[in-house]
């Protein structure tokens, strides 16, 4: 899809292909096409980062608490957005075996108690034996840091989530 | 359910239950959640309220934009949520003749193609032959009077979906 096809949509057809671009946030890719034409991959994306930026921190909280557990009762439950689904069974969280599940269930708890949303991280850019080692890591970080870093990692998601729509190739990213 | 209830919520449950009190942006309610103790309903209405307001104009159509039509596509194709597919119901849009159905299709596209998002209205508390007369006039609105008209009518759905939630009686509101 090039960036003329994307300018020529309307809202409807925006929200359907964009819509999940942000986790479980339609709102924003709603939002985002009132900005109109679009340059090219760098301008779209840039448009949503600043969506992201310009909300308040509850709001910023929000958008982390619309994410899915990784590995969690969702993946169990066959409940994930298609994207997620593949992007966890992509880091190979889809075949955990018994005790790295409840290892990284306890930590996604400790996770959620502490700073009062999911742990997100970009789980393409990662594999299963790396996850719990980051959660455990980010665990230790101030909540005004943790909230940087995790709308870091829902930024990659989004870049990499837009790549795939736009068909290019994300390592040229 | 009473307000001690809704405050001992963690972020999971309180996505669930209050999720689409906005249309389709389960975000708003992730953002809420922050806000808690809620003292009453009066007071979880007024955070919700709080965060549309203060977004920009485009997330304010960006909520819009997550919206169906009245009488629409969705409602056609059984893919409304089980709220809007209720109150659409309720004001006899379901049980539309085809030339009435017709003439509400022309004028929602009248209406997107001015505002750049759908028509919204408070279908509980209006009825179906109500509707494509409100439509009409609204559509003579100016666009910034209309974001604000259209942004009440979301409002005014928020305040009788928790109502609901709530077990409150709507009309002791």
């Amino acid at each position: 899809m090039d960036i003329e096809k994307v300018n020529s949509m309307d809202f409807g057809e925006f929200v359907d292909v964009f819509g999940n671009v942000i986790e479980r946030c339609p709102l924003i890719a709603a939002a985002v096409w009132s900005q109109r034409p679009f340059s090219d991959l760098e301008d779209l994306e840039k448009h949503f980062y600043a969506f992201i930026d310009a909300l308040p921190p509850s709001g910023q909280e929000g958008i982390l608490r619309c994410h899915p557990d990784l590995a969690g009762r969702e993946l169990q439950q066959g409940t994930l957005t298609a994207e997620s689904q593949r992007e966890q069974s992509g880091a190979g969280l889809t075949s955990l075996g018994a005790d790295e599940r409840l290892r990284l269930e306890e930590l996604n708890a400790q996770y959620r108690a502490r700073f009062g949303f999911p742990f997100v991280l970009a789980a393409r850019l990662s594999h299963r034996a790396a996850v719990p080692r980051e959660l455990a890591r980010r665990l230790h970080c101030s909540p005004a840091q943790e909230l940087r870093i995790a709308l870091g990692e829902v930024k990659k998601i989004a870049r990499l989530r837009l790549a795939d729509l736009l068909g290019v190739d994300p390592s040229r990213l």
